[in-house]
């Protein structure tokens, strides 16, 4: 977490690259362990020789678990195409031969390798999508295709270099067409009984951690609001309560993927889980507080951050008439240049290329939501209510719906 | 207000061209009343000619208010470029200079003529920025430079027809170098004590109409979020409660902006303008509740409407991998087009050239508060305050600041 | 409205024993009208003549809807005790016999006559529950038991004139027992078909205003913290940033109620009805934005208005120690007693007997989501959506449930 | 943290009588480490004799902090009454006597001794009311006050074992008249240079932890609202996405009091402190959060669990007809009794003697954000903000306000 938050506010940028690719592991490690030991299987041996590799090669690794999925109303196998699911297609002596596609995947250009993990819980029909391993990004028969975003055009300009940060999120789609992966990188394969454990660790320790970057991204809003005040001709004192505001927001979810892990157990295998009632309640936090923390940048900043108020820099540096909107953009001691960039830079963080997809990376509000009601111990606490108040008889739920 | 959400609904944007242009000619056909009655100046009365004039030849008309400003802790008159704000350079018999800028205006793009107003409450000192008239958008000596949105790049792209809709919000920064305006169009020139009528008659109406375009903006999102639960395979019904919460906060901000005209009142000219303290508490909600409504179209779209989670439709449609692309994003019924057409629609509304200036737009919402707080007559209620408890002794602010 | 928003002021409550009578009145004024054009009935006469007596006589009406209900998943037809629904029981020449219980009404202990309403829309089954008329406070066979409030045995105790405003809610439960009432005050009797228009128009206007009466215990709640942070020895500009947000809290729901009226529409009859669309999204802010009010109230005034922060009165005035409590209370200018007094005020309104029933009175906010639901085109916006981004499929829901 | 949060699920009650005592124990074994480090005093010795006895004794120790503080714009030595806050009036060879008063001091009724901190920071004139020492509840001087609270009367009542849990949170006033303190139990005497660390300990620990009372008071509240549910013949499930919010909130104020702990630090004293950051922004939610779960408590509940919407139980006993109340109050399976309970408790829980201090127990929320603005890291947040869009110079505050 501390890593994720000091990144984001060094680079601008999520560790797309590494974040995924390192809970993955934490996750098989674990995994594999409970495989092993009832099914007499050597994964975890397989994982440990991989882990050992990568680290000593400094490899990057990114993760992916998101399936195309198709028909969000039915399984895997009911889907109309088979494929819409990552699943294993053929198994061989020294490998297996997987199809399909995952989508939104976080950081793959910036790395060396992927570790794919199954997208979610599935029972015995649908053991073919029941699998774990790890591919070299260039591997034979995997196309990716990297996502757009609403500002990313502006980074293929000639004026790239003053109005845009040398940085970015990336996401990509994944496009296996039979890639074989050799049987030494396959960590699950049709275990299908495990794949609850596999989303149970990773959306723990994902929607714990996930708090941080947007820690990260909030601070780097904080410093840019900070900046406009004083582009502005303001002190940054004016706006001293939405800046607490913003930082609240910000350390509330920090702080609570904090606490998910602090709360959170030691698996057998000696890796870590957050707690996660408290890690799912923190997705919910980052998938609300940080639309407030934009709503305050862009309110700190003025008109001049918000959508469409600002000429592109090709007008502001023209040989004809960019000196009128230079004359007019300077509005302090600041250059009109430097409220010209602050002012992009707000905008890029909270409408443009620069904001990261913190309503549904990590899962949906709403998938969280359901985790929170089922690790809320609704009845236990109905049960001290009655105690509280004497009352001596069961309240149950109705028996059935009437009429 | 009807005009402006049924627009929105059926374009997609903003009436920029009119609304401010509109608003213009029925606070200043108030104000050059009240001047003509104190000073016997022709005021109205040249405007009357113009506004018939204009009715005639069906002109678009829209206005502008908000100068550079340049150091927002001068007055205009102290600011070390005189051209900060919008001013007054000469008086002809036949007419008047104007010199400065105007930031942020919108429409001027789709209008013929601009109505200018004062952008502030002036002093004597600063009585040269008390002007307001109407000029042509082609007059000699004004350039127009439009501003650029995040993602307006892919409108000039080949696949713009596909993937973008084909209208949008324009705003422009409007240089004025030295422009002769004829005597007939000038309907204020230096009568800066009347320059707070123009801002309080001016952001009574405009704000309590404000809320009826994101109202209209917001019915869109909702029609968009209904679309994007359908391309995903799912029933709208599934997300009743978050389209109910969306339709609550459009039908805040329309009903509150009919609410401020109601209680508003018409003025001696005929003019009817919008309580004060009504529409001003309408700017606080207009600069907050649209932000949630863009949260929950993107709760409600899934990932592919977040940014950055879609290919371009130049991938979409490539032929080599586009097949690929086409048979992954196929989530139900609808075609995969179709999905990726109405994702794209979510982009665009919630963080995309899309997206209205609701944070700054008619005024920021702490300029509101401020009209809010004098509106609210605080010791009147601590008058009733103390009559209901029974306090009879006076209970007045504490003298000074002790120590 | 403005009734309702100044009384509140000047009183510290709702009007209760006029508000649901009045509206009951205008409500029955349309309903029998358009009863008496299709069944040639006489009961818009029979109003009429009511109406003109108790006008004549300044007599005070109360209202009353809501059952009892029981069991919430059965239709009243259907409950164990067909009771408990207020019900007609008999209908003779010369007028009917009602039976059941109207639970929660507001202001019966200050009015002479009550108004009883059909709670619910109600089938052919249920047509016996479809009665409408008027009986006096008194009538023989009608309990009223009131209901009791958290503070308010403070009201009887010796120290209530110091202590408690002389003022409050009242709320009562109206047993009735075969309660005879005369053929002349009946205005619906089983017309089961009419209910739902009763409910329709009562809700309509009820909750367009009920966001005046909670604006005007706002308003009161910003006077006593004007008095707290004074008494606490500080100016009220230091909380400026928290009345306005309380001002910008009650003026959204009185503004919006204003909204719903004007959007409103005229009946044949000549009675006035909100639109209900724009007045259930008040009664979801009513459910909201006092919470807020209230919570700033507490913030505001400082530890003492938080619920057991301070002594009794009693202890305040007590011969042996009471000095000593008196020195210690003191803060600023006011006496110590004044500052008591507001303190006690600002709890009375915030959690004790002074605070109204915001949440469910004139129906829960759910109920009223469920309007919000229907009364928003979603297919229109869909449509609307659709031809923005060019979709030309028909995007229906899916067909049915798979699997 | 633990503990206080399964306490209030098994009481209905906050551990008033253990929790401040606790912290202060914890703080002074830091402070005076460090005082008697510098000053060569025995502080920390005396400290840990008292503790070991009291442990041996099994003494339930409360704890004070907070001043009567009277005119807030003055410092303690400025205040016209000098026993406005706890003082040192005389120091003799055997011990140290003291005047003034502790207020809203919670749990002194069930607890043998009370631990008195200094409830400020304070410089070398304010040095007299630099005083940490600890004393019986019985001893000679003291005044103990116990505070009211809107429902408390009840408790009083005959009626008060049906209707009331046997339960409760205890806030009192401590006056100080001379009282005699032994040399042994005193821990801090005008060592004033040490009252801002007692002041940072304090606050961190106790606002890091505040958050598991309410999360156990909201999970107390779920259990409430299921039971409610089923006794207005409803499902919980009905309710589930409200019992969820509920339960997100309660986590929110948890989840993150551990983090602020988890991210704290050891004291060379072996004590641990939470982190201020995170801790003052958990008194943020606490002072906010648990107001919507009350909300929805009454949301849940339906009108009975609102204030003013229940007759007592003496009229639901009444002989005469206690019999028809209890007949229309029955709405589902659960009896009558159950339901008057089950209402009753809810509204004891939001509105009524259950109520907790969430707004100003442990110090308001405006001073937790005052030391969020101050321990938020903004100049370094602006220079990473400067760093990724590349401005090179500097961009400090405005010099001076000008004019």
């Amino acid at each position: 977490m501390k890593m994720k938050r000091q990144n984001y506010r060094r680079t601008g940028s999520c560790t797309g690259a590494v974040c995924v690719g390192w809970n993955a592991q934490n996750v098989m490690w674990a995994v594999t362990q409970e495989i092993d030991e009832e099914l007499g299987t050597d994964y975890q041996e397989r994982l440990k020789s991989w882990i050992l590799m990568a680290q000593s090669n400094s490899l990057t690794v990114a993760g992916a678990l998101t399936d195309a999925k198709g028909d969000r109303s039915l399984k895997p196998s009911q889907q109309p195409d088979p494929d819409t699911n990552l699943r294993v297609t053929g198994v061989r002596e020294d490998g297996i031969v997987i199809r399909g596609a995952k989508h939104m995947i976080c950081g793959t250009a910036a790395s060396q390798e992927i570790f794919l993990l199954p997208g979610g819980i599935y029972g015995e029909a649908d053991k073919d999508f029941a699998v774990a391993c790890v591919v070299p990004r260039d591997i034979e028969g995997l196309t990716i295709v990297e996502a757009t975003r609403p500002s990313d055009r502006r980074e293929l300009e000639e004026t790239a270099h003053v109005e845009v940060p040398d940085t970015g999120v990336t996401q990509a789609y994944l496009l296996f067409e039979d890639v074989f992966v050799p049987r030494e990188r396959v960590f699950m394969c049709r275990e299908y009984a495990y794949t609850a454990k596999v989303i149970q660790f990773f959306t723990a320790n994902y929607r714990a951690c996930i708090g941080a970057c947007v820690a990260g991204q909030g601070d780097v809003m904080i410093g840019a609001s900070v900046l406009m005040a004083r582009a502005n001709g303001l002190s940054a004192k004016t706006f001293a309560g939405k800046l607490v505001d913003m930082s609240v927001n910000n350390q509330v979810t920090y702080g609570l993927g904090a606490g998910a892990c602090a709360i959170g157990s030691r698996h057998s295998s000696g890796s870590f889980f957050a707690d996660p009632l408290t890690a799912h309640t923190n997705k919910v936090m980052v998938a609300t507080l940080p639309y407030e923390v934009k709503r305050l940048t862009q309110e700190i900043g003025g008109g001049i951050v918000e959508t469409g108020c600002m000429p592109s820099y090709q007008d502001f540096s023209d040989p004809e008439y960019g000196h009128l909107l230079q004359k007019y953009l300077k509005a302090g001691e600041p250059s009109a240049e430097a409220r010209f960039k602050a002012a992009r830079l707000s905008e890029w963080l909270t409408i443009g290329s620069g904001v990261p997809g913190c309503m549904h990376g990590g899962g949906s509000p709403d998938g969280a939501k359901l985790v929170v009601r089922f690790a809320t111990p609704m009845e236990e606490y109905a049960d001290f209510a009655r105690k509280i108040i004497n009352i001596e008889e069961e309240m149950p739920d109705p028996k059935k719906p009437k009429k």
